[in-house]
């Protein structure tokens, strides 16, 4: 899937790409996954749905792709030279403002994932395969700089004690998280879990 | 807000509150809060709507309190020596087909939540209030026996580890939480990050 994808995505320049994606997560924002169409993708970017589809495939793997375009810094791209240093940059690689829109659209989406078989997977595929790819790599590091055994339990659990206390912070906490919630979190749980 | 409910849920018997709290959980898995009016809710119940007011005062009180009630065991009945067996007993007090089903309504909720205020504050006020006075008696009987330092910041994040994990769940493994699930987490992570 992924290899097509990059076939196809040859076609148009990086520049437009992005404009694309940028329009794609504004409708988003602005009528959630299932009211948004191909058409209004087409008429928003003054593109043909033919394009959209032959560029994309379909709407589940375009609104993820979007996603994924937008993070502002990928694990991929962290080596501070420590578990606590990599984590902390990802947790502060955003504003809080940024932070909590992106919240919202989170949570839009982790509801549309449940009615849209092809979206979960296009997500799961396309975005959570990549960033538990990624964070293998920065976990490897770890064990290989001595800082986690490596047959520590919660290796595997890296990612559900992120992005659960993200979606669970506002419901417990009545605010949006923050940086300093994340890096609280961090420290408080995700470290000493790893025995790092 | 609590004391005042009690005041006027005296009204009517338990069994006759316990049916209605089942309706109101049957038209929210059928058309989510947003659609769920109390019209509905009375015509499923055979009440007046007069009497669905008086004894909750409004839409958001009746979704918590049903919510709440149907939870198959709360915190402050469990105490079982240990914080693991605590813990253990919490994630094994409902079969995995019911957790699922929890699971969706929770999602269901926690979108409902951001677009509507007075939910999020019976929310905040009427479950996860009561959800972590609980959950501090089962972590004070841990810190009294010795097993977590008084002083562990990984104290203020208790829930959000295990609400977080729930959540995070079928977005990233693609399938809902089980009771295997959750115990291996709570071994793994909970109970590591609390130095229990």
């Amino acid at each position: 899937m992924a290899e097509a994808a990059t076939v196809r995505r040859s076609r148009i320049t990086p520049e437009r790409e992005g404009e694309l994606y940028s329009a794609v997560l504004d409708l988003l924002r602005e009528v959630g996954y299932d009211a948004l169409t191909m058409d209004a993708v087409a008429a928003r970017t003054r593109s043909s749905k033919a394009t959209l589809y032959r560029q994309w495939g379909g709407k589940a793997e375009l609104v993820v792709r979007a996603l994924r375009h937008q993070k502002p810094l990928h694990l991929a791209d962290i080596d501070t030279g420590s578990l606590r240093g990599d984590l902390h940059a990802l947790a502060v690689c955003q504003g809080d403002s940024q932070m909590e829109a992106d919240s919202a659209l989170m949570r839009g989406l982790s509801m549309a994932v449940h009615a849209n078989p092809d979206l979960l997977q296009a997500f799961r595929e396309l975005f959570i395969e990549p960033e538990l790819e990624d964070l293998r790599g920065v976990l490897q590091r770890a064990v290989d700089r001595g800082e986690i055994r490596p047959n520590n339990p919660a290796l595997d659990y890296v990612l559900h004690m992120m992005v659960g206390a993200f979606a669970a912070r506002t419901m417990i906490d009545a605010q949006p998280p923050t940086q300093a919630f994340l890096i609280s979190y961090i420290d408080a749980v995700v470290l000493p879990a790893l025995g790092a």
